[in-house]
């Protein structure tokens, strides 16, 4: 994996005096001031690399891409979820024939959208994949990198090998380096995977000082019976990779690079994985990325922990229904240093749906943002006399 | 004015099971399922009145256009803002010229934009009016429809006589009727004028139950010093036109259209006067009202207080930083009856702007609402198992 480099906190005061000198009452734009503020230092940071003077004068966010990756799960042989693992597959062939909520807010607002499979039950046959009516950007793209037919059960036996953890990285690196040196400079995440709230939870509690219970939702909508099943199997996956006690994983110390892989292999999904290597891929890169819900705010929790100057290059769109995000948001927040301003999650509609749909509904905010940086007059260009 | 017909109820069943028949979990989409259900109302509701049948199967919202009204304040000569009225004439200019805010994220969102002069301090003059370069729909189109120079201070007289009031009505339903008649089918609504809040909390005092310091805020950011002023000057006010008993105007009793028009001439603004009729217009003519700020949403209570049937053509974009604006949307929130679930405004961005930019930025959640209704695929046409 690249490093991914620090925000250059120089530029930081020319970008706030840019800000404020625009023709409006200073703060007046509340969360998209801050978040101009990011998209700056974020872009400053990727023209400086390329040895481009940019000093931040234009935020530049071309190409937004959404990926979805879809994996399976195989702790849903426990019945945790509202649907079989089957349900994975046809979303993603509703998500290739456009039919999903995720393709209508791509299309409405204009994201080129990718859809990954990672490992989903059974994988999709060339005959199941439509062909493009019209060759345009909103036919989504298909791409292939299963790791296998589902993970294992984790309430019994470790998800996945470290190998298939690497691999899942590679892969999500060379897709997100293909996307970008296409000219992405803004990158949405989104999943798909029947019963990945359970995996997602599992991870937090494992790297968190949040106990299960806290990191546990109803997901899409299930019983008060399957939400204890889903407590208890989780706590019985924790006692089993850290056995002789639970507390010297669940707590908030220190990971090493080794034993947050080790973690992802015992507890994580394939779509997770490839999400954790996709988020620090474009941090490297020095583009933002869009952080869609509970799922792929897991994956940037585990992005962060394995370095930590990812969270300045993450953008969250919404807090999402399921009651372990906004813990999970709160903790990467706090891991921003960009601003003086206490970052906020974009939207709070009540959503629950995944596949990236928050990401997708949050772009506009990000457009609107990088449109009053780059072209609002300032009081004297406008002969303002406030 | 024309009348506003209720939405028809009957319809309602069919749109919430094909809302529901998504492939999605039901109410997985939070605040926006809810939307979509009032957008398809209104959208069969306009279909019906030209006798064609639609049964509301696909949502229309074309030609999104934002008005943004402006008007210069007698009250402003007390000093109760941050800035003086010249500003209005030198922000309605950057709005022309492109360079405000607004501007921005009409551009960014793809919405028309229309700047009408209600009655600013000093006019605009035809060689201040820039030519656009390029004719395109992002060039701002510029109307005049002068009350005044200027409101007179209400703290000591009334803000206007009542047919500058009946003028200014008039003059907003032809504008907005010619907008519709140019295919508009969503409406945006913002507003420009130093000291307008102020004018906004007086009304919204009058015209509810809450006292002047709850409807008082500190605008674009006042002092305490000023803050104070603004709600003793506005208590004057109160007291000049009804004083014998403050409480007989200031309660939540049911107004005559007589008393309201009357309420609007002593204390009104230019700007809010026509955004009452223009509410009123677009509700008439069955389309979506965007509602910004405080400012617009004191507008809407009052159409609300003139018919109560408007309530259900609003879509409330944001809530802002003007602290009575969240006890407004509650009121008119709860005005709204056309769906069991809890209306939200949609955005909460900390903005205190104003110009429309909350409604201008709510655009694409509309758009997105509108989109997975009309587009995404059922259970049953996507064959997914749930």
């Amino acid at each position: 994996m690249m490093p991914v480099l620090p925000l250059n906190k120089q530029t930081l005061e020319t970008i706030q005096i840019k800000i404020d000198s625009k023709t409006k009452p200073v703060g007046a734009l509340g969360t998209l001031e801050p978040l101009a503020l990011q998209l700056a230092l974020i872009t400053e940071q990727r023209f400086s690399k390329h040895c481009e003077l940019n000093s931040a004068s234009q935020i530049s966010i071309n190409k937004p891409t959404m990926m979805v990756f879809a994996g399976d799960h195989g702790i849903n042989e426990e019945n945790l979820s509202i649907a079989p693992s089957a349900v994975t597959k046809q979303m993603v062939l509703n998500f290739l024939h456009g039919g999903a909520a995720i393709n209508c807010f791509c299309q409405s607002n204009n994201v080129a959208l990718t859809v990954i499979d990672c490992g989903i039950l059974k994988s999709i046959s060339p005959e199941e994949i439509p062909h493009p009516v019209d060759i345009n950007q909103h036919s989504p793209k298909f791409v292939e990198r299963r790791l296998a037919a589902g993970t294992d059960n984790f309430a019994v036996t470790s998800a996945m090998s470290i190998s298939q953890v690497k691999q899942g990285f590679a892969n999500a690196e060379q897709l997100v380096n293909e996307h970008i040196s296409q000219g992405v400079e803004i990158l949405l995440l989104g999943e798909m995977g029947i019963a990945n709230t359970s995996s997602a939870a599992a991870l937090m509690s494992a790297l968190t000082s949040y106990s299960v219970s806290q990191c546990v939702g109803r997901g899409t909508g299930i019983t008060d019976e399957q939400l204890n099943k889903k407590v208890s199997l989780i706590e019985q996956a924790l006692s089993r990779i850290a056995p002789d006690s639970q507390a010297s994983i669940n707590t908030a110390k220190d990971f090493t690079a080794e034993e947050i892989i080790e973690v992802l292999s015992q507890l994580g999904g394939f779509e997770i994985v490839h999400m954790v290597a996709a988020i620090l891929a474009g941090a490297a890169a020095s583009i933002p990325v869009v952080i869609d819900g509970f799922i792929v705010s897991v994956a940037a929790l585990i992005a962060v922990r394995l370095d930590k100057n990812v969270a300045n290059y993450l953008v969250f769109s919404h807090v999402s229904q399921e009651k372990a995000h906004q813990l999970l948001l709160t903790e990467l927040l706090a891991a921003q240093n960009f601003s003086p301003l206490q970052g906020q999650p974009l939207l709070d509609l009540g959503l629950r749906l995944g596949e990236g749909t928050g990401a997708a509904l949050a772009l506009p905010l990000i457009k609107a943002a990088a449109s009053f940086y780059n072209n609002m007059a300032s009081f004297e260009s406008a002969g303002v006399t406030v």
